[in-house]
């Protein structure tokens, strides 16, 4: 528990996507002192409507660590009206993206920083300062990588795909558009090479985390790191709470398991955290090399990402086993 | 009175800034079929903001013709919110242009419409349609054109120069920048060409009126056309209503009169209205060969719109002598 001279704090970096991502980053920052921690966010399904650069992950995590997220959505902010959408409605346009009045403050402001030069890294920190976040939260790039649907009608853009079609038809492979030519930024690199710890949050790893890992040097920078690193998997019950990360996996890997998501992390990972309803993927992740970690991982209240955060430290923590790895 | 089976109903069209043109084309709205009604709009204080395309003389007509437009300031929309700009004040942003919620839905159609491809005279006659509006609105052009405010200061956008700095420095130079490639389009064009009269609106002569006349073609569409063209005067007691036109009439021309406001249209205006307090203007005005007529110009309701409109018609009519003329 003491500081002495020369121990610095550990660092800790969370690669996240949205609702499930954040809510996990929310404990962290609620665990940890925030200046020891990282957020490198996905930004695969920005999108530009109406004009607006519109980054729904970043979104969701600094409204989630500035405690105005909605709590039933978990997107978009709390008690928003949409007179703005509903006005949009009115001259004949399918919203079929719903933006809160508040909610689209962020995007006009974002979007007049950047059409001013910012980059996307100076936006996001910028507006979470203006919020009151202290961990600093980094899109995973200031390039544009889109993340593309492939199905048998064709290729969807993300947000198309998730919030026009319902997830409809179902994924038969995903892309990720500009991820090639997309580097991660100066920050994101150094965050992971200097973190102590990394965590992959329970968000989509395809959806999520899968851009992320896909720009240059990432994977390889996870790999040849000194970091712990640590999953938690999206899955309750071989289920997804929010999203379609089930459904992907058995489309795309054949089974719905959280062994499954080891199995996409394989080359870098650590440890996962799974669910105790998900205990019996236990072995099937050991024969990967990967340590398991069986506890509730389902986030209900504020509590529950507290100490979901917490037993992801310890379990990072006692792979380790380096005495600072106990300093947060 | 009677509609002859070849009489074709005489058409007219009026050339039109924000607030007082929006006034006297609603009026000419009110005496005139719809149908014989085309409104050539100022585009060149367009702007880009938030990402968001905004035209604000065309936003005035149309509000102004669907009777949305508040009726103190003349522009926006009446008893709207600002819910949007208040948040984005609160993200520490300096909102300079006031967007009420209700406005800002036609900024991102617009801006929606405008990415998918449509041109802005598309868009202008789709949100036309959407607000019930009958007379055929029209931007002046597709291209873009800027008003830049030349100052001692430098060079100023128009907006910028007109809503933030509120006229100041004064104007010692008008430009159009891009008016010399944008081009009037083949509506405008056709507008003018098959028009019987032609009115030009009491709209500012440098900001509203200058631009539309700035692109290639016009003038010489003006000067070689069969229409009557009459401008009613901007100016009442050698004050605007509204804006800073006496003002850069003063700066530009050396006098804040109907005189000088009729010498900017001289190569091609027929006659001019001018308000009864002008009266004195009447000489030098006949004396450029432009006939006079002497009435109120002030439109504090709407009885005053349609008087003025009548009587403009009625005076175009005059001039010309033609028995379509009586038409309207």
């Amino acid at each position: 528990m003491s500081d002495t001279g020369n121990a610095r704090r550990h660092r800790v970096v969370a690669l996240s996507g949205g609702v499930g991502g954040a809510r996990l980053v929310d404990g962290l920052a609620r665990t940890l002192d925030a200046r020891q921690l990282t957020v490198i966010v996905n930004t695969a399904d920005d999108f530009r409507r109406y004009g607006l650069h519109i980054s729904p992950d970043v979104d969701t995590v600094l409204y989630t660590l500035s405690e105005r997220a909605d709590p039933v959505t978990g997107w978009g902010i709390a008690g928003d009206t949409h007179l703005v959408l509903d006005a949009v409605t009115a001259l004949g346009e399918d919203p079929w993206f719903r933006l809160g009045d508040r909610d689209l403050a962020t995007h006009l402001v974002r979007t007049a920083w950047l059409d001013e030069g910012a980059s996307l890294t100076d936006v996001t920190v910028r507006l979470a300062a203006r919020a009151g976040v202290r961990p600093v939260v980094l899109p995973m790039s200031d390039d544009p990588v889109a993340t593309i649907i492939v199905t048998r009608e064709g290729e969807l853009p993300m947000q198309e795909w998730f919030v026009r079609r319902r997830c409809l038809p179902p994924a038969e492979a995903i892309r990720y558009a500009g991820a090639d030519a997309a580097r991660p930024t100066d920050r994101v690199i150094e965050a992971i090479r200097g973190a102590d710890v990394v965590i992959v949050g329970p968000s989509n790893p395809y959806l999520s985390i899968g851009p992320i890992l896909a720009l240059s040097g990432i994977r390889e920078t996870l790999r040849r790191g000194t970091a712990t690193i640590v999953a938690v998997s999206p899955l309750v019950g071989g289920r997804a709470i929010k999203g379609p990360a089930a459904e992907m996996l058995t489309q795309l890997t054949g089974e719905a398991t959280s062994g499954a998501v080891a199995r996409l992390y394989a080359d870098f990972l650590d440890g996962i955290v799974i669910d105790r309803a998900d205990a019996a993927d236990a072995p099937a992740i050991s024969a990967l090399g990967i340590e398991a970690c069986v506890t509730d991982t389902l986030m209900r209240d504020r509590a529950d990402r507290a100490r979901l955060a917490a037993e992801t430290l310890a379990f990072a923590a006692s792979l380790r086993g380096s005495p600072h790895a106990t300093d947060g």
